[in-house]
């Protein structure tokens, strides 16, 4: 069994955002030399997403104004978690609707993808350097 | 290491629904003859979901119900992602709620499963053949 | 390729509850052996969830008070499932919220985590023993 770790680092520069890390995950499955496995690809961080939708910036408009409905960011006083100094108790919300990993089959070489499949990073909390993480088993 | 791959092919004919596929992955695990490993279930089509839960129809109304309501289908033109000629913006939400794939753990050949756990099928945008992808690894 | 399996048993003395089950699954990862791989922790059922997130009781009251206005308890009529005589029916949702299951990159021997992330086992319909389900695999 053959196995294979690489961190994708990214930074979002405005508090949220969703950008297509695709073509990413498909160069570290090409430097792992696996063939036939799984392919986990996570946030490495509690308020960010690891998640596979369209890749149609309508669809992206939509996500965040319906996380913003399901978890306002404002006003911070209502969530507790900001009585740490933090703003970002929404964010560690919306990750829960959009999930923090998904797991792909390897097929051929290959992620194997239905027709629209591509993989995105979900930023709640950005302006910073963050990381996801790829890890790949098989043979 | 074993690997095994099968897609399962369902048609809705409602716009939505809910397909108890739990048989159809028990038969691609005993073709698989995999006897412990990890089992990904997933849609490949971004507007359906794979999930865990109980097999019970009162269950299934109260999602479809919860889900209109957290994500409803019309108007359709509260979506900009219809503005692409779409009207299944609501089904691109919903499935991000109920989740695109689960892993199962396999064990001495079984699904290993609690006692009340079934795998289903979520489709919010039918009426036409959509696919599951059944990937196995182990030995 | 090596496999293990484990179940821990866990009782929340209320309806609702999170625990940080972070040392029972690094025990786990410990007495399995394995140093490469992916690790697998889900709910053996189907009212609570496994999901990875900040140790920090003002989110986990932030959760409670969030998902208790997603999908409320009372009153207990609202869901046909109840119907069944159950009163659960509001957990079978919350648990699609926060998830059935986490998967976990194994590395050089541990569980490979970003800074902040600790994995919590979700209870939404407790006072009772349930279990999760910890499956390793890998080399």
């Amino acid at each position: 069994m053959k196995s294979y770790r690489e961190e994708l680092w990214f930074e979002v520069p405005s508090r949220r955002g969703f950008i297509n890390i695709t073509p990413e995950v498909e160069r570290s499955l090409s430097s792992s030399g696996v063939s036939e496995g799984l392919c986990l690809v996570n946030a490495m961080h509690i308020t960010a997403s690891v998640f596979i939708n369209d890749n149609e910036s309508g669809l992206h408009a939509d996500y965040e104004k319906w996380l913003e409905e399901l978890a306002p960011h404002e006003p911070i006083s209502q969530y507790k978690h900001n009585l740490t100094g933090e703003d970002n108790g929404d964010a560690h919300l919306k990750r829960q609707v959009m999930g923090r990993e998904v797991v792909v089959a390897i097929t051929e070489g290959r992620l194997d993808f239905g027709p629209w499949e591509q993989i995105f990073y979900g930023e709640f909390d950005g302006r910073r350097k963050k990381r996801v993480l790829v890890k790949i088993i098989g043979e």
